[in-house]
């Protein structure tokens, strides 16, 4: 697809400034070079467009699992150069969110990074690498007023509305804020070719499309399918905190999903019929584990179930086969009631409740 | 500083689409391209990019006037191509201010740049030249919702708080909300290495410096002196609506901001010290015009004489000489009470009242 060129190990960015104990592992020796600041990363963008080169920008929040990786497969796939964020961002955690439990793995997310450039070394001419992170401080990221996650914060903010108040932005409403101001940020520094996100946040793709439009930003948006666990859980940073109760039923959102998908391809078009099929699965699971006893059973609440337009993100009451849908859906999962020593409890001991959310296309018929 | 090649009279953009009278005007032949949408500008942008070329963007609601052509002057001397944009951005004014009064001037305009294209190549290969004009329809600059200036409207926006809350943005809440979003669309579109905005709203270049601060956008913000008519009345696209007599009485708000540099210049730093002698002239000469007949007077409301922080624009009790301050103001001038058929009543015959705004800065000293 296209040519590549010898690449050395380059060290990484003089600029580190980062006061913590990661210092030390920001002067490692990386097959891509690592940076704090734009204007670096700007020179090496530059560089690369002047030698006809492309950019794949996958943003991430770090703890990078199989999603990532694969986002990251298919960046090499169409570009010659992929560049990584890696930057957990404060203003998209409401006040009481979970910022601060937010998993940071730097030293396990470099190495998973590095075995993906050497699979792609592997795979020769014909794909390309990883050459770039970013991993800015939050001073880069917000140079002038502290990131604020209140809503009527001041600062520098994008916001996209009326999507970003539907469905996830109805119990978090200063997410899409967050997502939209740093990616725009991030898009602005970067300057790629192509951005990749994963299908799973499909509210967050839809946004990001938004913005895209609406702002003429020159990259184009590309979307990963998601990826999933053998038994179907969509991979999430935030599934190290279930442990293997909470797991299992947890899936009953993606069962739910499923259900209503099936409804749909039977011929029923109508919301209530559609829905009702996820709904049924997600009422006898919750009421299967209610009659177990605490030390057996995972409580969740539905935060919603929703049909919604592929752009809008409008709740549907008929789905139009020429333009499809989204089924989407969130559930909360409370922290276990109790447990015993031996149990794998997953991160926190199962003391973390964890919000999870899936979706699936239904896609418009040709 | 860069070297010309010959440039042939371009044809316009084929991209012509904008229903109206002014269809045929864009079919003339100019000395610049112009453009209704961003995919061929943005080809246009690669190509300069890759030739080594510079751009200088003056985004204008048009009505150009000799402060516009003092930025573009200013442009070409810095760069080897200079776009100009000309789109009267319907989400900056608010609902009830002038999106309908505000003069539009296709033809002079053009003919003003084409007088400024010939002025640069009398000077030769040492300055730039205009080599595109974008203008945009509302459905490029707005692909998705119709552009709002509700508060609460919905719609992709970039808001800047809290510097657009201050000063103007106290009597016009939506103006650097609107602002703000059109030059984050523009810059994305044009990419310019530099983009040139007068001194005289030195509220939208602070709110402007910062957005590209903040958003990390890779291009210079310059900042244009002033132009002045021979009496100082600060040069506006507004001031056709003004005749005679208000113009004249409008003088007030230059004379009274002279009078604060004036007291700063002769020791002093105090807020009351260097407002009170603006303050003075205000009361002074509103009360002569008081004191004469409907038919000879002009009155006037002032909105704010501030002493603000340059980079902030927070109202300062003291001025800290080593930071500087901007000395600025606005007066809204009323429409005509009673005048005579013979008297030069500008534009709309006085009936129209006119918002003017002036500043100076208070350099800091080195």
């Amino acid at each position: 697809m296209f040519s590549r060129t010898t690449r050395q190990l380059s060290a990484v960015s003089s600029r580190l400034s980062r006061p913590s104990v990661m210092s030390s592992q920001f002067l490692r020796q990386y097959s891509f070079q690592v940076f704090r600041d734009a204007p670096p990363l700007r020179q090496m963008r530059r560089q690369l467009l002047l030698d006809q080169k492309t950019v794949g920008l996958v943003p991430t929040m770090g703890a990078l699992h199989e999603g990532h990786i694969s986002l990251i497969r298919q960046a090499a796939a169409e570009n010659s150069d992929v560049f990584v964020s890696v930057y957990v961002n404060p203003t998209q955690f409401g006040v009481n969110e979970d910022l601060s439990s937010y998993p940071r793995t730097w030293d396990s997310d470099m190495a998973k990074l590095e075995e993906v450039n050497a699979e792609l070394a592997r795979q020769g001419g014909n794909v390309g690498r990883i050459t770039a992170i970013l991993a800015p401080t939050s001073k880069v990221m917000y140079p002038t007023l502290p990131p604020s996650s209140e809503i009527d914060g001041d600062g520098s903010f994008v916001t996209i509305t009326p999507i970003s108040k539907r469905l996830e932005g109805a119990s978090r409403p200063v997410f899409f804020r967050g997502v939209a101001t740093v990616c725009m940020k991030l898009f602005n520094i970067v300057r790629a070719d192509r951005a990749y996100f994963g299908q799973k946040d499909v509210q967050q793709s839809v946004v990001i499309k938004r913005m895209v439009k609406d702002f003429h930003v020159d990259t184009e948006i590309r979307i990963g399918n998601t990826v999933r666990g053998q038994d179907g859980l969509a991979m999430s940073s935030r599934n190290v905190y279930l442990g293997a109760r909470r797991h299992k039923v947890g899936l009953v959102l993606y069962t739910a999903l499923k259900a209503a998908e099936s409804a749909y391809a039977a011929g029923n078009v109508k919301r209530s019929d559609i829905l009702d099929a996820a709904n049924r699965i997600t009422a006898r699971v919750l009421s299967d584990q209610q009659a177990l006893t605490p030390s057996e059973r995972a409580l969740f609440e539905v935060d919603y179930i929703s049909l919604a337009d592929p752009e809008s993100l409008d709740e549907l009451d008929v789905v139009d086969p020429s333009k499809g849908a989204v089924l989407s859906g969130a559930v909360k999962m409370a922290p276990l009631e109790e447990s015993s020593a031996a149990e794998d409890c997953g991160l926190g001991d199962g003391k973390v409740a964890v919000r999870l959310i899936d979706n699936l296309i239904i896609k418009p018929r040709a």
